[in-house]
């Protein structure tokens, strides 16, 4: 136990998004090593089809496992909402998706019963963040729509021009209209538009965000599984990415607030 | 030769931007037989790094040389400005990319000898253009600027939308500022927006696509290799992606205008 408790949390995603999983994690658990892989030669995942991204999960996760990963925290959210499942199914050690802590998150954010979720079309058309929310709370209304702009603006560094209010007017008119308390930010790029969003809901809608939750998910079942490192701080975190992205550091250095060690390119086909 | 001649073109694409070219070499040659490869699986190629879109490329030129291709015409532009001289040099059959007729068709437009040329991030970076042209017209003065949200609103189907304008104005003040009097649509998918680009340009700019270029070029090839087939038409074409996409069917027959046969999911790899 004491050699699989020194382990790395092994994080992946699709790209860069999933470092605000990776921030939310460092900051609860600064004495955990962290393994982190994007995959950004095969980015993004929100438009292709369910048996591919099922594969590129199964490909990421097999790669944090040969880092010697001793939980798997999928921080794309695409990739929760379509391979969570079978990814705990097929694994010996744990295996965290967003899906489920976001839900909670909304849940417990509520008050009207009204929910809204924004999402990539594969997460939206998954249906999972509606049936985690109408599981544990039944009866909550749920009114979700796909964006699949929001991840290329974003990736752009376009979060508050002319076009983000108009192409967030379109995306959330229906959301608006339906009347939600309450957006989950249903894919790791989007609180980078988190500005027009606000803008558009209005000061009443509550945003919610999987990071904080995923990680208080993430710290629950280290604590059950006796995988919690004792340390209070000195963790390290290796990063991976399967092809090199110019702007990495500088996206990395501003998401986590610190500058990063080396980054390694390395494909995550088996 | 006899039998070589009677080989299918083969046409890759990052995704489903070729069909453009497809379309204009299947009127332009009917009595060929094609074989389409569209690596949906890994789309876009655009944002990715030059070892990237090398690798992809390989792969691809390697899919289609196992359908027995007779020639390869690389559609994606990326492609072609990053990867169609190693192509060329490993490959026994001719290999074309579109960068070089497009190249000639903006040098046969011109008349002020001040060319726009606009295309993904990758396609601006390597220059490609910007050199070709220099080589066949030294002294044309070119503006290249990358707009790496058009692919993703083409692929959404916004075309006419109000985002489409603020962001076409974005990308193309400088070139509308440098005064050129042709813009080379360096990008497949760039054609989905001709209308909010001409919108931007005016009136006395000319947009140059490049898939009727390609296609005379390939007919040069065939006739000059002996690879030309005597059919006057009854040519076939078989559709490969590496990723299933909903819409397909759709896009493609409303590129080329007739139904498709089958559609086969295979993968690049090899």
């Amino acid at each position: 136990m004491n050699e699989l408790r020194t382990g790395p949390v092994g994080v992946f995603d699709s790209g860069v998004g999933g470092l605000t999983v990776l921030r939310a994690l460092e900051r609860a658990f600064p004495g955990e090593d962290y393994v982190y892989f994007g995959d950004t030669a095969r980015v993004p995942y929100g438009n292709k089809s369910d048996a591919t991204v099922l594969r590129y999960a199964f490909e990421d996760a097999l790669f944090l496992l040969r880092q010697g990963a001793k939980i798997l925290v999928v921080a794309c959210n695409t990739a929760s909402a379509v391979a969570v499942d079978e990814l705990q199914r097929y694994f010996a050690i744990p295996v965290l998706g967003v899906i489920e802590p976001g839900a909670r998150a909304a849940v417990a954010t509520t008050r009207t019963g009204r929910v809204g979720i924004i999402g990539t079309a594969a997460t939206i058309r998954s249906g999972a963040y509606q049936s985690a929310i109408e599981r544990l709370r039944p009866g909550t209304v749920t009114t979700a729509a796909s964006c699949p702009l929001f991840v290329p603006l974003a990736e752009e560094g376009w979060h508050d021009e002319p076009p983000c209010l108009d192409i967030a007017r379109t995306y959330l008119g229906p959301l608006v209209a339906a009347g939600v308390d309450t957006l989950v930010l249903g894919c790791t790029h989007y609180p980078m538009l988190r500005g027009v969003i606000g803008q558009v809901m209005g000061p009443d809608v509550t945003l919610v965000d999987s990071a904080d939750a995923a990680a208080e998910a993430v710290g629950g079942i280290l604590e059950g599984r006796g995988l919690r490192r004792e340390r209070t701080g000195g963790g390290a975190c290796r990063f991976y990415l399967s092809d090199f992205q110019a702007h990495f550091g500088d996206i990395a250095r501003r998401i986590l607030g610190r500058a990063l060690g080396d980054v390694t390119i390395a494909s995550a086909g088996i």
